[in-house]
């Protein structure tokens, strides 16, 4: 029965696989004329795979298991698949397929009306993505006390409003602060170098420079060009990243790629012994988004990392960089300034995008905000936390696609990562102080390795919090990502 | 029943279509580590689509259709699955699966022999391949009279080797004299520019210009490099071509993409109620190449075309062409001289190459030549055609793929193709006069409209020898083709 169950397992895998490589396909130069019928493809593949998931004779096999006579890889995955079972289940099967094809028309109704900047062409799409969402919390049963509960214990197992509440009020009252003092400080770092001209070709060639560096393994990758930078895992052995090259912005392709690479190197290293099962995959949403912030932002905004990386720019860009100071070089990429756009911000202010975002999300879950409110509620955040009030819905609710798609409760996995890369990074320097000579160096295996050791190698064998709280000896904490930006922007900015 | 059949139909499209996506992305550049678990995901999608192709739930919707009473499309349809359905259920299954196991063997026994130029690591597979082709072919039943007719007949329907004896034959008896006069003539072309260093990055330039010009449409394809050059339709509005850049042969590159383009016109250009249906390729395999080889030899290497064109060439490779004249270019791309390698083989001597092949094939089939045989007698026939006595076998009979995957019948199509595309040229004159003026003009688009009205838009709706019945007026023929050798190289060697 078990080899039935892996077998029956890995040929969903398998599926899931194909529909990976299309969806790269589709993102990465697939012709515009070849998509309706793709999409077809991707119909008849999605039917045929649900429809695994969801079989009688699925379901027969999980009752036959004895989980408790299983070994540990084995049972971690007879627990991830009877969730999902379970979950997939719960769900009308007509209501199921009624909600995929409203998510569709959602989806579309969400580009016209960003690209017209008109929330009210999403309202009555959004409206229902909501009261599905809604009805199937119901469903799937009331987890750790509230519906929103319920949703994001689907991205980060376990996570609660709770401690989500106290961890973004932490950060809160760190970020604000700071913001306010660095738009009142008179030291403004020189930023004039960021948007001259680097040919794309050049930013390719150092695109893949660093990824080599910082261990992307390419006989298990490849390295292509997308609108929007993304990490996939199609295997083991075969974890593609995408970066965006902007010539009068390579801020874009640069931190987009570190940031890409940290997302593949955490699936480049899971343990062998998980290949082809679904356990190969991040622990969470929240600990994928850690590593891919631990290299941006601890390794790809170092100090000492650019000292010794530096010329590889100077070298791609030498009429940019040829004249230009680390020092300076290093003020400017960490230049931080309120903005709209959360895919577009600094790393310090970014976390109160999410913040907002996170407030709404719980509001309309565990209160009464209403859909058509959501304009008028996000333009006051924006105004309270940062500062600044959105001019138009486009700038402002209409900017990310997750709510069209009726991912909510995603989100939050952005400032968590931010917050575990930090505690990662605090745990790190106790078993490695020479950090900072390493990054120096060039040589950042031992990094590589100490973060394969506590994180990459279990995939999804352990759930986030064991996790954190065995690589770093306590539960998840805000205090080592306030320490870092306390510190850091105080220097900078020399507050 | 029509539109269950035809949805049928649809469904088992879109798995060969995934199929041919992993196909393509394993061929452009996917990671090496990650190709064994992939190997996984198309044997799923290949069982799952052979279950379709073979199920009782299709042999009844075959059986309850009244095919007289189907409109002409959907009666064609009807036609072709029930040919491969037949074929398939006449099989019997463990063969079949035995069979398919052994080509894989066969084909990595072939990939070592010939990397170590030895014939007997091959031979036990290839006997074997045989052997079940043999037996197949009972199965299918006698075809035309012959064994081997009956595996021609599944690339080229109705041709027979009766046809191809005759054809053959007069293509020989003009080419083999040629090939003599061509080495005992004087006149010898100089091309030392044909082996200086071009750039890869300028070569994928100039790809694309000639792509371009020849009405290849980039919204429904995309260019990449590969090892062996290919054409590949995923769905009608995704026709892609790959190329190969040799820096120190730029012919690859060019006639390879030229070729390449020549396929992907005829399936951009299929008629779009096809969309979606296995009759949205090629009639045969000879008129694919029939289309690849026109463009590749009428316009690639036409005079009026080169005098528009080269400029082209000048642009990318300034130093390699700025003082040569298109009159010494073109005779250093006519250049011919028996050689080993079919597919580096020029335009005169390559059908000699076909038909080597073919004979050889007729007789394992139809006579009693043993697999042990086989290296002398290719050496023997590339002594006897060609002049030249292959020193070792990776350059003799382990040179191509083809039979290690039980593909007999296959190679003569490429022969085919040649007269075909000689027969199209010669009737496309008799309509458009002006041919050699729209080459020099660049102005393509009536060779183009001409090919879609008489080719193209049909896809398989219309059997080889309807096609070039209706669209030239006569049944295949070789003297168009031995007419434009015989011409050409008279005049290019001053015969």
């Amino acid at each position: 029965m078990k080899q039935t169950f892996i077998d029956y397992v890995k040929k969903m895998q398998n599926y899931s696989e194909a529909l990976s490589v299309i969806y790269w396909d589709m993102r990465t130069g697939a012709p515009r004329k070849g998509l309706p019928q793709r999409a077809e493809v991707i119909g008849t593949l999605s039917a045929d795979l649900f429809a695994l998931q969801t079989s009688d004779e699925l379901g027969t096999i999980l009752q036959q298991l004895e989980p408790e006579k299983l070994d540990f890889v084995t049972r971690r995955l007879y627990e991830d698949v009877k969730e999902s079972y379970d979950e997939s289940k719960k769900i009308p099967a007509d209501e199921f397929k009624a909600y995929t094809i409203l998510k569709a028309k959602s989806e579309a109704a969400w580009e016209e009306a960003k690209a017209k900047s008109d929330y009210q062409i999403f309202l009555p799409y959004l409206k229902e993505v909501i009261d599905y969402q809604k009805k199937f919390v119901q469903y799937w049963g009331i987890k750790n006390g509230s519906a929103y509960n319920t949703l994001l214990d689907k991205y980060e197992p376990e996570m609660t409003t709770d401690v989500l509440d106290t961890l973004f009020g932490e950060l809160k009252a760190t970020i604000v602060p700071l913001v306010k003092a660095i738009q009142a400080s008179p030291n403004k770092p020189d930023t004039t170098i960021l948007f001259q001209h680097f040919p794309k070709a050049g930013q390719r060639e150092a695109s893949l420079e660093f990824l080599k560096q910082l261990g992307y393994d390419f006989e298990a990758g490849r390295l292509d060009e997308t609108v929007h930078p993304f990490m996939i895992g199609l295997n083991s052995g075969d974890i593609r990243v995408t970066t965006k090259y902007d010539e009068t912005d390579f801020r874009s392709a640069l931190f987009g790629t570190i940031h890409e690479c940290g997302h593949a190197l955490y699936e480049q290293n899971i343990d062998p012994q998980l290949n082809g099962l679904p356990l190969s995959k991040g622990a969470s949403m929240g600990i994928h988004e850690s590593q891919s912030l631990f290299y941006e932002n601890f390794i790809g905004r170092n100090e000492n990392f650019w000292t010794h990386n530096f010329n590889i720019l100077q070298k791609y860009s030498p009429t940019q960089f040829a004249n230009v100071d680390v020092e300076d070089f290093l003020k400017a990429i960490n230049y931080s300034e309120p903005s709209f756009i959360r895919i577009e911000a600094d790393e310090l202010t970014y976390p109160l995008h999410i913040m907002i975002r996170y407030e709404i999300e719980r509001e309309i879950f565990n209160g009464d905000l209403a859909a058509e409110d959501l304009p008028n509620v996000w333009n006051d955040k924006y105004e309270q936390y940062l500062g600044i009030r959105p001019e138009n819905d486009a700038q402002g609710i209409l900017q990310d696609t997750h709510w069209s798609g009726g991912s909510f409760g995603y989100f939050p996995s952005y400032a968590l990562g931010f917050m575990y890369a930090a505690q990662w990074k605090h745990a790190m320097m106790q078993d490695i102080p020479n950090f900072d000579d390493l990054c120096l160096s060039g040589n950042l295996t031992p990094i590589h390795e100490w973060l394969t050791t506590k994180v990459h190698q279990f995939g999804a064998l352990k759930k986030p919090y064991e996790l954190i709280q065995e690589g770093t000896g306590q539960a998840l904490s805000a205090k080592y990502l306030t320490d870092y930006l306390q510190q850091k922007y105080k220097k900078l900015y020399q507050l």
